[in-house]
């Protein structure tokens, strides 16, 4: 077990396995020492599926979960594509953040809710964890989830 | 005609000219062997644009064709950055789609969708149109199409 | 004042403090010769942030203030990166573009408003300047802006 993974754990986090993609493409792409993981939606390592839209029926803690759990499947992507070595991971370089959201105003929302996703890269992978990132809302996600969120990182090849 | 033209001819396919941007920005940037392709909006080869939103007025096939549209328009600039030879693109890296939706439930209707786009590198290109990507709703696209997707691939430089 | 600089002074321009993030992440980050930068809200050079949602209370011309307003928080981004120097810019690679919008029929609004930032990119670096994008519409913003843009540029290291 190496550091990154010791982290994981002594945050009381358990990665879920690999989500596989629900479509014709792959679940992420090394090219150079950069690689581009696809969007990751929120569903738990128990493959539930967390639901729903901001400003309808989704409060800020229930989005962080989602973002959490987003988060969480990324770094199942990145520990797959590593051959199981975290460490390999020099930077989390961008975070694309999308937040199932109707019209209403919204205020700090959305950001406090991707939070649940930068957060745990930072509290993950440290200094490496900090990150580039946008956060929108989406009018519809895939499989109605709460959020979606891809990823850039920077690996040692 | 090479390899990947032929396949395009096989799929029966025929690639649009590229379309010009409808502001001031250009088709593609190319950075070291990335190059980053503009979001391609659903227009055929023919000029028609296919409009339309998920939930309102668009069926999943439409939206595939949509989003096929999308990828021959995405292909049209590859060949026109790669000086007409196709066999210079070397992985298709990341497609980054956007479906025209409302706030109706969408279930699987994004990510199917959006394959119109996925299958159709994987068709083209084989193994190296195998990519990484996300696929969100979006509240509105340019031009009202049903579909705007973008790309950055790796290229033989 | 290098020529950048006074470019920007020249357009009667003035460059905005770097955005601080609103949540646990870094405004930009470098690997290799890329550089990521965070989704930068409209928000003024004075602190007022550019709300409105096209369809509804946005006009195409506040529109583009607001994505003007974007592109001058990115390139006060850039130039905190490069320590002050602009002329290590190579190229603006790619902008992702995101308007607040409802779901009204917008044709050409949306290039149009980000054409505040992408017209910005190419008065004030020129040929460099010129770049590759996605315009979309997005359901909702961080702070309710109007306009959030992120941006990858090419620098020299």
């Amino acid at each position: 077990m190496n550091s990154i993974d010791k982290r994981i754990s002594e945050l009381g986090l358990v990665l879920p396995q690999p989500v596989a993609p629900v479509a014709n493409y792959v679940p992420y792409v090394i090219t150079g020492n950069q690689m581009f993981i696809s969007g990751q939606v929120s569903v738990t390592a128990g493959g539930d599926l967390i639901k729903g839209r901001l400003g309808e029926n989704l409060s800020v803690e229930q989005g962080q979960a989602a973002a959490q759990a987003c988060g969480l499947n990324l770094i199942a992507q990145m520990k797959a594509a590593c051959g199981g070595d975290l460490s390999k991971v020099k930077r989390i370089v961008k975070l694309g953040g999308f937040v199932n959201s109707n019209f209403g105003d919204t205020a700090l929302d959305i950001p406090k809710i991707i939070n649940g996703c930068s957060d745990l890269m930072v509290d993950v992978f440290g200094e490496a964890g900090k990150h580039a990132r946008f956060a929108v809302g989406a009018s519809a996600l895939p499989l109605d989830v709460a959020v979606e969120i891809d990823c850039v990182i920077e690996i040692d090849t």
